[in-house]
């Protein structure tokens, strides 16, 4: 158990959740006396807090009206108010509804089903409120909170119906807890991928290209291909051979594999104008890997066949559900298939389980794994036995790879069992990042086959893994991880040669020919240094602060006794230190 | 001017072509009297020979047919047989048309012009035939030749008419030329890279996943990514940053490129099922690197911005169109794009000229280039002083880097002048490579712009250039010019390692250990050397005949006496020899 799972459970979930329920209470009695024309919609208690829908009529709301309210509510709560349930009848909740003008609680009154008790909570004689409850008992109870953000939301979730205002607040049992909520906020605000992207020169977006279509600049695209490059690297020395498939394919592909059938009205759909036929962009890879593996014969002397490719797969998300690289219409997936029989699938789970933890140990992000295996259900697919003896295996390398994980029956794919990690970034969020997923269907529908030692045709066992998912998600996670101070190796620009004058620029040649020859071998092998020079004659103060924002990890300072004793002064985030040029090499190698 | 212009220029085409066109006549005369009901269409000369289109009604004709045919031309040839012209009344022509029963000819002169002369043509009493010629005199002159092909042609080109039948005769002047072009067309069908791709497992074709849409092996792969990796290199040390965008994009992007207007109705369109948003595929890149460029404000201190991707564009070829690598509907660019100031496009365009001329050098195929100017028309767009200046620029820039070239005026594309790059291949065939072209219309329809040292704004310049062209289609050009036989650091199973028998188990281990160590740098720097071991029990013969088929450039032999010796037997494709162990990894890094 991480230490995020016992923190969880020793909270009492069933109390937060009251209070916070109350605090919505609070809000809106506070709300009520400071804008007495407002009606109330919904307001429930969250993840981390609660919130009130409602509708302010012509009042325009906004974050700078929050810390009023929050004041009123303080002063409410300090007057020890009771939380009082009542039960009343449909007659009196509507007289009650009319009375106060309340229509949208008017119209969730009369869709009640008609053997509901209707109750009411009743806040001192301040505030009533339609409510089903539960609530504590006094305002007393209430734990530290701050409203923290205003929203629109449509009435209902329906965007037919009036929009209205959602206040957001937060609330915890503790000062600690709220004030560790808070700083977690501030803390991924200023590591947004977005803000970072824009700030770092990584990626943009083109409305002329379209919403989830992001576009990676140079400082992008070196990062993108060092992480893919990484994950490559690892899968090559496992034996993973790397294969190209083009992004479109016949919707034959996906009815042979099944796909069609559960995802087809899901897929981008690809015409030609010049003879009207039909195509698909690939959603996923396996359909297209299956039949590199068909296009030959094969014996039990090549199994396992492994493939990978990093290749963009095209998913239809809805507009509105697009933001940064977090969720996007081109996801380019880090995608291996491994083709084995049946007795080796410990092995190749070993081998993958072992290149996840590489990955996320260089990374310097905790790793937990979810085990997901069947239970009695008749939905599953394939042979029981196989499965029995797949997840038994899975157990074992997960065992013997030490990994921090957690079983789940029931959860697996209809097709096989499987392990989706957990990567735990630097403030404490865990993202839901590699995967390795057996699959005892698709080599059936494909007919896919080898010959065995006694000459019999047998099936393989296909295994599905992506080692960062997808590459642009990752990258808004790694991002947002490293607050855009990226490790050494993966740095667009790692090094940063700044002149403290002109008199220098001898010296900055020989600074530039001993790093022109710097290949760096760890965490990827043959990597040549990335650095620029800046010798422009603005001050050094300014060229300092230019490579600060752009967050270099290794800056150069070369002034003229620099150039004298041979020696730069390296500048990294957490410390400055002199380095002779001739140790230099050396120095930036173990960086 | 190479020496295929030479010779092309040497030949007399009017007498070629006469001798073609009897040729065909001779060959409808044989035909004639070993299959008296034959229809005959329309047999012109052609290049390298000639062809009739011929309905044999319900007589399959195959190519074991061609001997004898042949045969009873060479018989006709050789009675000395005049060929006399004779025109004859529309009237006369029908008549005859009506009496041989020949139906077509009958369709062919119905369609005549009212005021046609209408000639035929007679081979001594033997044929007559509807023909315009012109002719040899006598089948005295006609050359060697040779029928070498039976396919299949809808009469008038018309799917809806019936399929004809039509027979390829190949004819020169000289016995010399026959033999060349026969042996030259033999060597193009063993270098077939349809035919080595399926050899050597380099890609394959699924009908799931549709014509033109290749997949590529792990071996293929290898290929092609170290030819693209290479290009990189080249255009990295230039001072080009790789950048990444995605495969599809709202058409808005190619109605202000202008692409729309003009292609609009040649792409493939992307539908979204879930909220009917439309898209395209990209059929190139350039607009999509201008949105790169326009994402943030620039200045003149950047200029120029180098862009460099290797993406895949979507070009919709009709199905009959496809064939091997040659032509397909996924092609992968290794597409350049240079924004820069008007000044300094001669530096660029030298830039890309040297690179060009690395990458083909490296090849091991000549280039020659052609250079497309504007001619007076008013169809091109952009400031005629600009156009001016930037053809001097591309003239020097070709007479610096001492190009094979030649200039055309009026085949520049409208929106600027261009060099296309013709490399010829190990058979004397030219394929159309890398090309550079200059574009000052779509930064104007996009709006680019950076800040001058005036702090004026300015409007960069365009450059495109593709190194390889499509990837595909250069690893098509590839294949057939090396043969399959690839150059020793493009190979992707560069070394075999044969043993002899078990007993060299442990000195295996040993060269195993050094070649892990071999790191190849020429002509592509970091390339680790691949290599894989043959220890199976099989006779040494079978090994050998198992990696020469596969063309692995380099085999290594292992047997007792080498394990003593510590060294290694070498085979290359061209020879054999004894390397020490201890110098084996220099060996490798200079084959």
């Amino acid at each position: 158990m991480s230490k995020k799972q016992i923190d969880e459970a020793e909270i009492d979930v069933e109390f937060v959740e009251r209070m916070r329920h109350t605090l919505s209470h609070v809000m809106a009695a506070a709300i009520r006396e400071m804008y007495p024309d407002a009606k109330f919609g919904i307001g429930p208690a969250i993840d981390d807090g609660f919130y009130y829908d409602i509708d302010f009529g012509d009042t325009k709301i906004s974050e700078t009206d929050l810390p009023r309210i929050e004041k009123k509510m303080r002063g409410l709560i300090q007057r020890h108010l009771p939380m009082t349930r009542r039960e009343v009848s449909r007659e009196e909740a509507m007289n009650w509804a009319v009375a106060e003008k309340q229509d949208l609680k008017k119209e969730l009154i009369e869709e009640l089903p008609a053997d509901t008790t209707i109750s009411f909570y009743d806040l001192g004689d301040v505030f009533s409120d339609l409510c089903k409850g539960p609530h504590v008992e006094n305002t007393d109870e209430c734990g530290p909170f701050k409203l923290v953000r205003v929203a629109g939301a449509y009435w209902r979730g329906d965007e037919k119906r009036q929009m209205l205002t959602r206040i957001y607040g937060v609330a915890f049992e503790t000062e600690g807890e709220l004030e560790a909520y808070l700083k977690r906020q501030e803390e991924a605000k200023a590591r947004d991928h977005r803000k970072l992207g824009r700030e770092l020169d990584l990626f943009t977006f083109s409305d002329l290209v379209g919403a989830g279509l992001p576009l990676f600049t140079p400082r992008g695209t070196v990062l993108r291909d060092l992480l893919a490059d990484y994950s490559l690297s690892l899968r090559k020395r496992a034996g993973f051979g790397r294969v190209w498939t083009p992004h479109i394919t016949k919707v034959d592909l996906y009815k042979t594999s099944g796909h069609y059938a559960k995802f087809g009205d899901e897929l981008f759909m690809v015409h030609s104008q010049v003879n009207g036929e039909e195509f698909a962009m690939k959603p996923m890879n396996c359909p297209h890997h299956t039949q590199i593996f068909a296009s030959k014969p094969r014996t039990y002397k090549e199994m396992p066949v492994r493939y990978m490719e990093p290749t963009t797969d095209y998913r239809d998300e809805k507009t509105g559900e697009l933001g940064g690289l977090s969720r996007v219409r081109s996801l380019t997936q880090d995608d291996s298939h491994v083709f084995c029989r049946s007795t080796q699938i410990k092995e190749e789970i070993h081998n993958l389980v072992s290149i996840v933890k590489e990955f996320y140990g260089s990374m310097g992000m905790k790793l937990r794994a979810r085990l997901s295996y069947r239970n009695d259900e008749d939905k599953y697919l394939g042979d029981a036995k196989l499965w029995e003896m797949a997840q038994g295996q899975i157990r074992e390398a997960a065992e013997e790879n030490g990994l921090d994980y957690f079983e789940m029956e029931g959860e697996a794919a209809f097709y096989g069992p499987k392990i989706d990690f957990m990567a735990e970034d630097a403030i404490g969020r865990e993202h839901q990042v590699a995967t390795i997923q057996l699959d005892f269907v698709q080599p059936e529908r494909f007919g896919l086959e080898f010959v065995n030692e006694k000459g019999e045709k047998e099936r393989p066992v296909m295994i599905h893994h992506a080692t960062l998912g997808s590459i642009e998600r990752f990258m808004s996670v790694f991002i947002e991880h490293t607050a855009g101070w990226f490790p050494f190796w993966s740095a667009p620009e790692q090094v940063r040669i700044l002149t403290v004058n002109d008199q220098v620029a001898d010296y900055v040649g020989e600074i530039r020919a001993v790093l022109e020859g710097v290949i760096l071998e760890k965490p990827l092998a043959h990597n040549e240094l990335r650095f620029t020079i800046d010798d422009s004659s603005e001050s050094l103060g300014k060229k300092i602060r230019r490579a600060t924002e752009m967050k270099i990890p290794c800056v150069l300072i070369v002034g003229p006794k620099d150039a004298e004793a041979k020696e730069v002064s390296v500048r990294l985030r957490d410390k400055e230190e002199k380095v002779k040029l001739s140790e230099l090499a050396e120095y930036l190698k173990e960086l």
